[in-house]
């Protein structure tokens, strides 16, 4: 089982959901395997949204990473993929990163015969299932593969071992729920709520602080394995300035997921302390924010950092059926460790009705860029 | 599940048998998980064999290894265990490994303030249950760690990119079962038996001609990613020169399955043409056929090749159930994958009573000095 779920943005059919590819808490698993729910069947989308920012990737190497500096020393380029999970978006993301590095040398080095090797580094938690992963492998790729099991908020690699780290759609987990969610006499107790959307300001402020603390500490472990001029870029579930989490389309799913639980509550199927216990470890935070956390940090200058719209290419209706099941697939696996397993089915049975109910309130949630881009030089 | 399997050499009580740990062939698997018949719970033995050179390669690396002029260019030293298996032998040999390294480091540059860093790469076929491998990892260990899936008789690693390999009780596997012994038209068919002990010449000329051919590739991919002045240790199982394989205690153990699969072929439990079809792809060199091959591909010097005694530790007689239960969580899979999945109870327990009824013959085998180490340095 891999250790991801996705950010519940709505899929937009014919274009790319800001939807979630990627791991982490070690509570938090992807469906492994191949079965109707599983990850690797229903990451479909995730593959989409990655191709919405392929080009910017392209753009911030070709233009801001020095290749021909870092292979000065030795002719290998050691790339980092975060939280790569089990899904082919991995290897087609990494596929990507290996070619515009070739051609960024190509460009920097066009008299030299030196041919650059490369060797991914796929990262996520030790409970992923990386016997999916490795046997899934494309048997022609243009780099050497390994496995890196471990939280990516410490430390994965030797120090000063990497030159190039891409994360996405792993950021937006938090380590752990914060805390205070879960005690009663405090202002950020969550009752009857599984998320921070529509939650009183102590709430948010909670998950804020669990987001600021982890970005530290990831930030931290990367600035000591990432060599000078080294880059990370990171993609994960975005927030415009200003604009409260509850207009978010994607909000709609907490909301829903936890009145679900709570009409569950009333009928006796599972009990109100299993509900207020049960919060979602996951943040979307604004430009702002990130940007606060990395200058905060100082060992990363930003390249870029903005907002993009991952449904841009082709616009149309949300399909609610495809999108439960793709958060089924990356989160089922927290809701059973929380709940009995016997519930889940009917769960999702019911929230997929209570989308279906209210279509136009997915419809008129905000769906435009909501995806963060953040492209960081090691200083 | 790993693809592993031992050299069933017979388990001595109270001693370490010259017993396997490692893996090979794509059909080769032990078995995963950790159930009664799991090689984690089953691979105590091999363990104490590793110990018995221990101190042989700490030799080595204190003697032969240029930690100093190794670490000249990065302090990050690169460790390979090629053929890692699932159980805990790989980790103890990596601590070791690692220890030995840093305590060199610490003779050669005693002024140095510099702090070795190590990443271990853990090798073995995709089809290794890697997740067990990784959520096994010791918490507190001296170095990073990463998988590495795929065939070591294929390049895994960049270029010159690796310091130190090891790797135990795996190249007695033979990447393949030599062709010719399923050919009926050839001398080299194997009509009834399942491997090479008292089998006409050309039988252990077409193993002996794989083994030849698989070294050969190993060390010319090794030569490309180990840097110059880099180690590579190997333990296998040896036979000494001169000896024909079949006065080893171990190769009663092949004749054996051979005649229990003969005997249920009579029966009607398989079919013959199953049995005539199977063959072990395991070969066992002599330290003078090592020799050469090593000469022969020309990239490495030999500092040590010598047959060690894996019981030398304490004596005692053969502990047959053990040795059974141990062989049966290496080979299994590979039994299962050629005849049905339900005679495998049958067979192991009619192996089991046999070796009971040829005590005496099991004793008087040569057990002495049948595990090879290997010492090379790349040129």
């Amino acid at each position: 089982m891999a250790e991801v779920a996705p950010d519940p943005s709505p899929l937009i059919i014919g274009g790319g959901g800001e939807t979630v590819r990627r791991p982490l808490p070690d509570s938090l698993h992807v469906n492994g395997g191949d079965g109707t729910y599983s990850y690797t069947r229903n990451s479909y989308f995730q593959r989409l949204a990655a191709n919405v920012v392929k080009e910017r990737i392209k753009g911030a190497i070709t233009m801001k990473l020095d290749v021909e500096n870092l292979s000065s020393t030795s002719n290998t380029i050691y790339i980092a993929d975060l939280g790569c999970a089990v899904g082919p978006n991995a290897f087609d993301a990494m596929q990507d990163v290996v070619h515009f590095i070739q051609q960024k040398y190509t460009l920097q080095c066009p008299q030299s015969n030196t041919t650059l090797q490369f060797l991914v580094l796929f990262n996520d938690q030790p409970s992923n299932d990386f016997n999916t992963l490795f046997t899934s492998l494309p048997r022609e790729r243009p780099y050497y593969a390994a496995g890196v099991p471990g939280s990516f908020h410490r430390r994965l690699f030797p120090e000063s071992s990497i030159h190039f780290v891409h994360c996405s759609y792993a950021l937006h987990w938090l380590s752990k729920v914060p805390e205070e969610l879960l005690d009663k006499n405090c202002g950020a107790w969550n009752k009857g709520r599984i998320h921070y959307t529509n939650a009183p300001n102590e709430v948010v402020q909670a998950y804020a602080s669990q987001f600021a603390k982890d970005m530290e500490e990831f930030l931290c472990a990367r600035a000591m394995e990432i060599v000078t001029g080294g880059m990370m870029t990171i993609i994960m579930p975005g927030l415009p300035n200003e604009m409260p989490y509850s207009q978010l389309a994607a909000s709609l799913m907490y909301d829903f997921m936890a009145s679900t639980f709570m009409d569950m509550a009333n009928e006796g199927l599972v009990s109100e302390d299993e509900v207020d216990s049960f919060n979602l470890p996951i943040y979307t935070p604004s430009p702002a924010e990130m940007a606060s956390v990395v200058e905060k940090n100082g060992h990363f200058s930003i390249e870029m950092l903005e907002l993009t719209n991952p449904a841009s290419l082709v616009g149309g209706p949300v399909d609610i059926k495809a999108w439960v099941i793709h958060v089924r697939a990356a989160m089922e696996g927290m809701f059973i460790k929380h709940f009995s397993t016997d519930i889940i089915d009917e769960m999702f049975d019911r929230l997929t009705k209570k989308l279906f109910m209210f279509t136009e309130q997915v419809e008129s949630g905000y769906k435009d860029r909501t995806q963060l881009l953040v492209v960081l030089i090691r200083k």
